[in-house]
């Protein structure tokens, strides 16, 4: 049995043991859904990297820059953290060093907490995920990213759907697990309603971007799974 | 409009601004839920303190000392964390010096963090609290005491219930406090079936403390106010 647990905040890490463990890392709005995006639209890789300048370091080594902070693309990047901008063969054959506000912090931040594998969640390749999970049969850590350390809905949500399918409620020990799953029954029939509701669906709509949203919440459109190797992130296969 | 946010672990109060604030603090097994039954058992008042020396120095001035750690009551002490210490005229004129694992910690952050009114949650007195929240007007913090800063489900299942009584999901501007009204719809028609599942309610029950949980999960049996006057919880009529 994979035991499951859920860490609703990046300000709450440092109290769960991530050694050894397949943690996935949840920012659905957008940074993890565009990461996977990115991959199975045939970029090579996305760095990670947690501020502006090392983003632009790696733009002169040839990587494609991407930055964002609080849902805004920024000046002088080649790309902002939309998944539309990983289509239509922007990205093909690229690597991409990604900085966002909270999504690709939380990815250093799982490495340096000693997990086994680091992984991207999104809607997009629950199922993929949830199948290399159960493969792999490690214990599960979903770490979800927030909005400045705050908790979110739909980080939140997501990590749900996942605990969902990996374990039967009986077999969960975590009652931030059993919160989300909880949620999540409440939600699923019709999430992108449910998330209507919340503060980063509020802040991205105002920003115009319903159409990146309601792209994120599709599940299964990506067969792969996206993880962290020599400090990319890179199809597992 | 009340605004109403949560903070469901003592480890993101920070990212809130409890300055002028009515902060509840929750800690419903056991310490808010024992220290609202002692004042209304007639306790003149419980102060929380941080360690045990306080208690056993307040134990000199005369002061009932009460301690608990992980669930136990401690040797050397009057009383531990139990609601049912305080009945019978156990406390009856009584002052009593209270240390628990996490609630009365709490205590002490949302005093230090400049509350306008410090409350004691319990749903023992859920409608006179909602009633003395809604009369007040201030903004209000409802302050999850968790389990050694991971979120807890019997302490965010009761700001649920509190956030329901306060204000309608569309005037929330809190994911935390949409997530645990959402839960709390889950889970009313029994609560005490629902919290079966949840980590703290399973070790209390192997500390055979079965009894002291369903009288905690009672509503309204108790129709005071308890908060803190010059450091000490007392009745807020």
């Amino acid at each position: 049995m994979i035991k499951v647990q859920v860490v609703l905040s990046p300000a709450l890490l440092h109290l769960f043991d991530s050694k050894n463990k397949n943690v996935v890392v949840i920012d659905i709005l957008r940074a993890t859904s565009t990461i996977c995006t990115a991959i199975a639209h045939g970029a090579l890789s996305v760095k990670p990297v947690n501020n502006t300048d090392d983003a632009l370091i790696l733009k002169g080594s040839g990587y494609l820059s991407a930055a964002e902070r609080d849902g805004h693309k920024l000046e002088g990047f080649d790309m902002g953290n939309s998944p539309f901008e990983c289509m239509n063969g922007a990205v093909l054959g690229k690597k991409i060093a990604l900085t966002t506000t909270n999504g690709t912090k939380c990815i250093t931040a799982a490495t340096i907490a000693g997990a086994a594998n680091v992984l991207s969640g999104s809607f997009l390749n629950i199922t993929a995920l949830a199948n290399f999970l159960k493969a792999d049969s490690r214990d599960v850590i979903l770490f979800c990213a927030g909005w400045r350390d705050r908790v979110n809905l739909e980080d939140s949500l997501f990590a749900g759907a996942l605990v969902n399918r990996l374990v039967s409620k009986d077999e969960l020990d975590c009652d931030s697990a059993l919160m989300v799953m909880d949620l999540y029954h409440r939600a699923k029939s019709n999430l992108g309603l449910y998330l209507e509701q919340s503060s980063h669906y509020k802040r991205l709509s105002r920003l115009h971007h319903q159409e990146d949203m309601e792209y994120c919440l599709q599940s299964d459109v990506i067969d792969i799974v996206v993880g962290l190797k020599k400090g990319e992130m890179v199809n597992m296969a």
